[in-house]
């Protein structure tokens, strides 16, 4: 795997009682941040990644040498303006880039937990990342802010501290793991399951690691993060480099040498017992279960403005399942805005360059932040 | 594999040219029929399977002891009625349950063909049943029909043969295998040949089956036979046997199971080889190409009556692509029909029991057969 030694760590010595049971404590949680936190403190934005994201949303990536995945939506004069905001974003608990996880050395054995790390929920995630604000003594977020797993974070993280964070923006994602989900997650486990390396999820031992398995995984998923004309318009039928097809199982057509490409990359930068923790915790998240059912119930203590945003051409976690969290938020009175943006570009859109979704984030948080903490000085 | 002793046969003696390149001949072909053929040879119907069907349409498939995929379409009094019709139905080349396929044996060196089985095409399967024609000697189908692959066979018989069939209903299908479906299947054929027991198509000798990657390929098929809304409808986060979630990888959630279910079955009747070249041969079905992009040329020459269905949740084929096919026979001023059914089942509509979609078939060609056929006695 990667070296790990270049990346910030606290060390959350508090115990967390865990959704499953288990409590931890003294665990590792790897972050990152951008731009500074102001006098007054007051200019605090937590960003949460989602399923393969981790800490280094802008800039390179130190340790994969790629672009940070919110590289169009975060730094100097971008949506999420480091010359304006102190940004800060975690690698999730479960994750693989430094972060307290399966691939953590348990002290005890010196071998890594692999399938020995207990079951996390986004919860879990939540708690675990709330230390942040006091690692760098934060009274309260000017916001919250994520897409996708990164979004159910935003929604959990309101719910749990209601009072935490003037703002609140999820994006492309959910309330409610739906059974489709599910059934795409529980598809990229089996896959990962299926291939003989995996070893009931103890490979490091072995010192061979469930790549194919992996690899199959991220092509199913990443077939979920585009959407299907999207898909057409950039490959259609187009062949890979050869003027007709071969008659045989190489990949004749350019969709299919961007998948297998596209897999092949991920397995270098990706732990596939952290693939598996995190889809897990993905599908248990079900933010209406602990309200009956009622989902104004988790806000309903909370003072903060929420900002939706979907897109038309995500599939994985369409407008529909969005515009719940408006109407949950609207039963309540909550100060709420949604807005859906145009794309082609499917759920990937928050994390591409969709400059309607970037100009309307970037004019939200600023003018945002102009009313609730500039305009009275 | 199953018991294929059971299974009718015709061995195809003339040469057969595949796109390919190769000449096959003295190749079986397996088939099954319902109904009686009439004394004027005029009630014929060639209905065409789709992925993972076989000739067995319709009643108990012997092989298996299951239904037969077409059994609400396919019967006495049902939509293509064998009390008025005489229905036809083939395994496809390349496929496992009798006809020419990798499962075929190869008599030089009396071991299962595997991965020496040629590429074969949508066309290829085509011509080979035409030979079925001949064999019952029949001059005019009244008509061929299908359904997903089985409507691909449809549309290619009637650019072959245009003056063979007097009415085609393609359903739920494409002229012209999308970019996302591409991705899809190549998605299954990566899950298969990631399994360590694949060993290049030539795992009949090891006598161990790609069991593990040929379900993940099921289970990411069976995915996108569903619609969204039919799975969280069916199965939304309901739990499988249990009060609550177990914090763990076994399947929780009803969906789960079921998915994991439906890749074991799948395993004891399907050939994961099978899998490999039928899949590639929609992926390289495109009807437009030889016709430089123009599908109305496709069926020019014919004086058959089309009869196109789509289901409005049918996200594999959706309508758009069913109604491409209509505007392609628009342009040339063909007969043709068309009718979009609401369901929310998804792709698999065209096997279930969906009333509308089933009356209209039936409703349909008892009528056509009427005016074409017996109004003039």
């Amino acid at each position: 795997m990667n070296d790990l030694g270049k990346v910030k760590k606290i060390i959350i010595k508090n115990p967390l009682k865990l959704d499953c049971g288990k409590e931890i404590s003294n665990f590792p949680l790897a972050y990152e941040t951008y731009g500074k936190l102001n006098e007054k403190k007051d200019n605090a934005i937590l960003v949460f990644h989602a399923l393969t994201g981790d800490q280094f949303a802008s800039g390179t990536n130190p340790v994969t040498n790629k672009e940070g995945w919110w590289s169009h939506a975060l730094g100097s004069g971008k949506a999420l303006d480091t010359e304006k905001f102190f940004v800060i974003c975690a690698n999730v608990i479960g994750g693989c880039l430094g972060s307290y996880g399966p691939n953590t050395i348990d002290t005890k054995t010196n071998k890594l937990l692999g399938t020995n790390f207990p079951i996390i929920t986004i919860n879990d995630m939540v708690n675990a990342q709330y230390n942040l604000l006091d690692f760098f003594k934060i009274e309260k977020l000017f916001a919250v802010a994520g897409g996708s797993m990164g979004g159910m974070q935003v929604l959990q993280f309101v719910s749990n501290f209601p009072n935490k964070a003037q703002v609140a923006v999820p994006i492309a994602c959910t309330a409610s793991h739906s059974a489709q989900n599910i059934a795409l997650n529980e598809l990229g486990r089996q896959a990962i399951m299926a291939d003989g390396n995996w070893q009931n999820g103890l490979y490091a031992e072995k010192e061979k690691n469930p790549d194919k398995g992996l690899a199959v995984a991220r092509m199913a998923a990443h077939i979920t993060y585009l959407s299907k004309k999207g898909l057409q318009e950039k490959f259609g039928r187009k062949l890979q480099e050869r003027d007709n097809i071969k008659f045989g199982f190489d990949a004749d057509f350019q969709i299919e040498s961007y998948l297998r490409y596209q897999g092949s990359v991920f397995v270098d930068r990706f732990d596939a017992n952290s693939y598996l923790y995190i889809t897990r915790a993905m599908d248990y998240f079900d933010l209406t279960k602990k309200f009956n059912g009622n989902l104004s119930k988790a806000f309903e203590k909370s003072k903060t403005k929420f900002f939706v945003i979907s897109f038309t051409s995500d599939w994985l976690y369409p407008t529909s399942e969005n515009r719940d969290i408006v109407i949950a938020l609207n039963a309540i009175g909550a100060d709420v805005g949604f807005v859906e943006i145009k794309s082609d570009k499917g759920h990937d859109s928050f994390l591409l360059n969709v400059p309607d979704f970037l100009n309307t984030l970037k004019n939200y948080l600023s003018s945002t932040y102009f009313n609730l903490n500039e305009k009275r000085i």
